[in-house]
């Protein structure tokens, strides 16, 4: 129990995170090739606060202890470099925050999201390769899996015939130099659940944790098949 | 111990649904790819009572206590929206029953099976988009895979000469909407072990869980062997 | 602790046979995409005894019950249907001896191997397909995995610059019809450590369980990076 | 512990050397596909001594009693066949030094490295295929995942507009003898975070065994998406 100006007794790790980092099998996301060789990140929001995985560690060893925990409000526009309060300081030393996070804050601001996930996924990288660099989006309709994915993220699941859109922006040297074209690509596409980032990777939100991971998968199993049918020369959108 | 007019004294769980549930290792069919996104469905027969993973979860976070208990006899043709008597409530709030109920009561009431899987298995999905538009069914032969497949998915096992045909319907917008269009391929195909949704994935069943199990993977393999033998352009039948 | 005439007193699951079906993963082998759908097999021999895993059940939950032992002497040539003894009936009801019973005595007599494998690897089988029908054999040098393989299975290992050979015969309706042509195939290619069966596995065989084990990676490893090389247009023999 | 001339009192297994072969999941590297068929080797240097796994074992079965321990003056160019101490025989009879061992001290003595791996991987190989037998390197930029690699594998993080390189050896019959090509090729790359071997696979080596094994990760995930962009005809080096 930490006691902190502003924010009254604070048990850093609520049960919710607790899950988020100890599933029965540690190795979890790690398995599924979205986070090896440290790559990728893990966010979670819980009324005034945002619990955040360490970088540069190999994700699938991170222990409850390991997670930063920052002041939602204070953290709005976070700049790197610049002095910032942090709840929790992690119980290892050499532990280093994230890059990705105010990406991650653009979630929780513009669409109100409760937890943000980035993936270095190859399916993801192979659509923004396959898809050419002047496509400004991945579209795909016709297939049960979009039902899995909600409008804006947060919103009400799509249909069946609904067409899935995700817009792709380019890659930058430093990770927080995409917080600008994320922002503008997220007030662009309203309706989008996810932005794709040319040879880097998606970022996907939700309003849950739960909904995150879940629409991750979803999102992830299209553009696995969408790689598969561009590479079959099958038009991802219409019934065809 | 719930005691339901009709059916005397219930437990509702039985030991075959706990092994169901309650295999050494949660995340099983999870990581075979099978029901990722919270996308597919299990279900069990035994007597009088249906066993139903319920929908919209994370498939391998289910526990024995989420599962919902439907009478046999009353939900033979179930509506959506028409009031029903649950025999159990799953003890977590928000959870939904599965749209695939009405689909599950096919192989039910079709075929006498015990237990019906639905996944959304990509194996499934390329199939049907790579055989194209125009295939109402998917046939190969020549595969020692076969053997495993039973005749109507309740009868006596193939042979390795003998053709398996396994007809495709189309999608829906929604997913009891398939009910009558699966029953329909049912009945004009009766060997048929299983019914492929074109864009969606495929219903498999079985006269147990554990041959409705087998029975999945046998296919999934055919399917999947298929996607690799129509890309490589060798014919699915015959031994050419 | 059993007595059976002729081997005195005999504990029917010896240590090594229980660290082969009791890993500390159970799902060993499922994992690896070999023996899903209750296809392929594993047998092992310790002196005058040989342990068979059952037939037609999920490889991912047998229990060391469930083997069957059968004396080593008695069943050199078994024909399905003839009365044998079997020194230990598995506990569990309705489990049944596999066809693959004299094909893993072929290894046993031709080579003295101590344990034989048989998987339907999906590798195997599309190489075998990939090869044509008039391929009476596998051909690959130039690789380093190569050096995990042993002469005839059992012999020394071979080297890199040596071309690893492993015949191809046509599959039969009935696995124990495959007997004659694999112990054939045996004679003709007596350097062999594999016998491929056209659209349908892999037998592999060692003078250990680990070994057996061991060579079956290397060959599937082997069988895969063919089937890629093969598909790219990269010659499988030579180092060009 | 264990009392040697010159070395005081060792307890061969440190902390870290437990953690490495004993992570909660010790199928770990096994699982990656990186190290089947008692391929591939890892090695760790801690101070005076250097901890490495037997040769021609099945790495998913290693113990911590299994390990080689060295010192490590002693062996800087250790040859085969020749009288060496061993600081620790390892408990199990039949064990035998890996034949990488001179190969893990170059990365050791010519890169002050902590921790060499090598693995067979398939992704590694294919690629030494794909390039074709005149590469005399694999070069590519553009891809996010090169941030997670160390010039020279020790130094600092390369950058993602940063073109990444690793030479490429040729294959011989005995690992040992490319101990010198590989020392060669280290000194003409010296910004080499590792070296591939034509038809055989990759050593990859970094300041920490975590290190290691994070940088082994991303190399193998650039390897593998190389290997699918050339497949596919896109280019590995600009950003086109």
């Amino acid at each position: 129990m930490v006691k902190i100006e502003g924010y009254g007794d604070i048990t850093p790790l609520s049960a919710e995170a607790e899950a988020l980092v100890q599933s029965q099998d540690p190795e979890h996301f790690y398995k599924l090739g979205w986070v090896t060789g440290t790559g990728g990140g893990i966010s979670m929001r819980k009324g005034e606060l945002v619990y955040l995985a360490p970088s540069g560690v190999q994700k699938e060893r991170i222990l409850p202890e390991h997670m930063f925990v920052l002041p939602f409000a204070q953290s709005a526009v976070p700049k790197p470099g610049s002095k910032r309060d942090l709840l929790r300081i992690p119980s290892k030393k050499g532990l280093n925050e994230s890059q990705c996070t105010p990406l991650f804050w653009n979630a929780f601001t513009m669409r109100d999201a409760q937890s943000c996930i980035h993936t270095h996924s190859q399916n993801a990288v192979m659509l923004t390769l396959l898809l050419g660099k002047d496509a400004k989006s991945f579209r795909i309709s016709h297939q049960e899996m979009i039902k899995g994915v909600r409008l804006g993220g947060v919103g009400k699941t799509l249909a069946y015939f609904n067409t899935l859109e995700v817009p792709i922006i380019e890659n930058t040297a430093r990770e927080e130099d995409l917080t600008d074209s994320m922002g503008k690509a997220m007030e662009e596409y309203p309706d989008a659940a996810a932005i794709l980032v040319r040879r880097h990777g998606v970022y996907v939100w939700g309003p849950s944790w739960e909904s995150a991971k879940t629409q991750a998968e979803c999102l992830d199993y299209l553009f696995e098949i969408a790689v598969k049918m561009l590479q079959a020369g099958i038009p991802l959108e219409g019934d065809v």
